[in-house]
């Protein structure tokens, strides 16, 4: 069936069990799918713009409450949407970085911090994550006191991941942010795979900025994303322009240079707006979760020669897998090698491991019922066995 | 009618004709509803991302072709999307622009040029369009010989609109490019209110870089645009990323730092894609937009007072006029005051003008039908009629 002259339609949540690792928490809400259908069109939230002509201000639809919402929900001061959390590292980058400045990220951040950085003129010095893959605050004061060494000077900027990509594991913010302004490091919380999926307390975590992602953790269209400043950043890096034309004498009054003027617009912000109330209600549910992910973890570890490469107990559904010494020794000896597991999984229904891949691999149970759980569970010890693996 | 909790339904195109001067090339074609549907979700369009691991890389849904299609149609040597043109001007700004470097904008150049510069470090110098708003190649090649002067060198950048914001007037881009290759400076072309609009040939131009709106011009979602570049510039500005980890010596393979990594994802780029078909269709039919827009502007004109603020003939839909020898003497007088104005039309189904402008205010026909032109034309002089100005 396609959707339009040459694309297929896309129904893969519809059909399937979907465990893809950055698809689980973007899902559209029933409401978001709705308000993006109304709110298609190029600049349709902008009907009502008025006086100051900033998009943050729209009254109808309520994107300024929308905004103050958002601000509350993360106890942070200020906040503004961007087109992914990637604009938001960049925004922030921008701000604090220039030209051969040293800048914090962790050995499993994610590649989009790095292009931030990279952009700004920055160099990226790691704090390296423990044997276990967790970053300690430890790890990060030396880190900053290797930099200072090594250049002379405290890192300018610091972003973190409270759960990292690789691994899904959770690493110690507050405790971090807390050792990094010790030496007035600005610090950025990357919460692409947490806010949207488990409660986030910008103040308790005690960091300069949260960040977050629409499309991978808040139920909406991409791209789409958060970015929260407390009161002492948010002039820093929602400042208001002040250029100006030497012929006309213009200026652009209370536009922000670091968001490009207004900011996500139309469908992408219609989305988060309409999945936000039941954003904010799934969030203090992330037990029940974890407790999806166990049922499914738990069946995986009973095929004999499974390993979870994450922290356990897990803390976050995003899961790392280690099947060399279960799956991986059918793929050695299939006909369709590593092929046969994401082929057996799709047969059952199963999509969003990434073909081919039988050997290390993620998961993400996010969003689930415990039915689904439990059917998930099912077919990886089915398939163990129809593929005579050993299971306990 | 709600479509979620707090968000009312939008239905401004459905109810009404809507003239507004920003909202008339982003309406979304059926198809891209559909497909806006089914690729609601946030990473909807990486199902099937497989190396080198890039979005414009993917090949089902079919990106990577629409990329090719795209350059084809622009007559470019590369294309990107990006969340909106703001986006492309960024990037090409952070290529070329360092603390200080002079750009040259003219003084009808968008807010967003401005920013971008302004986010770069660099400042802005203005080439002045001449009494009738026209930008000249003359007044180019002075500005640029003026910023040498002052500054010692030629500017880095210049950023031209082929068709501007406040007037809809169109600048002779191809001869603006010339005489500013002759100092060596980079153009760039924004192409907000042509690209989807009016057949747009980069080539032809001479212009080092298109850019283009999809959410403004092109039929689709906001943040959308796209970002062509020559082979000469496309090295330079979609640069491949070099930056890596001090610790676990990371590297990122062809992601583009300017790119923010992977470019437009989901609903947005589904959407440009799905409408992509009819746009350049619609291109080749501007002629016909035009004679509507002469339609409307004409019974505008038999208004006694009523003035074109825009060059004329009309080479755009975008329209300035000046109604305050004409619909303002009304009110003057009126108990509404201005906002008569935009109550008259909204009684007779027509929405876009700025609720309260009686004075100098713009409106955009493109996209209306012969019929809905006729009916706009009939309106203004109905509304004229019935508050008794004088009609030729």
């Amino acid at each position: 069936m396609r959707c339009a002259a040459a694309i297929e339609a896309r129904q893969v949540n519809e059909l399937a069990i979907n465990v893809d690792p950055i698809q689980a928490g973007g899902r559209l809400t029933a409401d978001a799918m709705k308000a993006v259908i109304a709110y298609g069109d190029g600049y349709s939230v902008c009907d009502n713009c008025r006086k100051p002509n900033r998009l943050d201000y729209i009254a109808k639809p309520p994107i300024a409450g929308f905004h103050k919402d958002l601000a509350a929900w993360l106890n942070m001061d200020a906040v503004r949407t961007v087109p992914g959390a990637r604009r938001a590292f960049q925004a922030v980058a921008q701000t604090y970085v220039t030209k051969g400045d040293p800048v914090l990220l962790t050995s499993l951040s994610h590649y989009t911090e790095f292009l931030a950085v990279e952009e700004a003129g920055g160099i990226v010095r790691e704090i390296p994550a423990n044997p276990e893959n967790i970053v300690t605050p430890d790890a990060a004061a030396a880190k900053a006191e290797e930099v200072k060494r090594d250049c002379g000077r405290a890192p300018v900027l610091a972003i973190i991941d409270h759960v990292d990509y690789q691994y899904g594991n959770m690493h110690d913010v507050k405790a971090i942010a807390k050792v990094l302004h010790q030496y007035d490091i600005p610090v950025l919380y990357n919460g692409a795979y947490t806010v949207g999926i488990l409660p986030v307390d910008g103040k308790a975590l005690g960091v300069d900025f949260v960040a977050g992602s629409g499309h991978k953790s808040m139920a909406a269209p991409a791209p789409s994303g958060v970015l929260a400043a407390t009161a002492e950043r948010e002039k820093e890096v929602f400042r208001t322009t002040s250029i100006f034309g030497d012929v006309t004498g213009r200026k652009f009054g209370i536009k922000e240079p670091a968001m490009m003027g207004c900011t996500l617009m139309g469908a992408t912000l219609i989305g988060l707006m309409a999945s936000f109330p039941r954003v904010k209600e799934r969030v203090k549910h992330f037990d029940r979760e974890l407790a999806n992910n166990k049922i499914v973890l738990d069946a995986l570890l009973s095929v004999t020669g499974t390993r979870v490469l994450s922290e356990m107990p897990r803390k976050h559904t995003l899961t790392r897998v280690d099947t060399t010494q279960s799956f991986d020794k059918v793929a050695q000896v299939h006909k369709k090698k590593g092929f046969f597991f994401s082929s057996a999984l799709e047969e059952k229904g199963i999509v969003g491991i990434i073909p081919g891949a039988s050997r290390v691999w993620k998961f993400n149970t996010y969003g689930t019922t415990e039915a689904q759980a439990k059917y998930l569970a099912q077919a990886f010890v089915d398939i163990a066995r129809e593929n005579n693996l050993p299971v306990t």
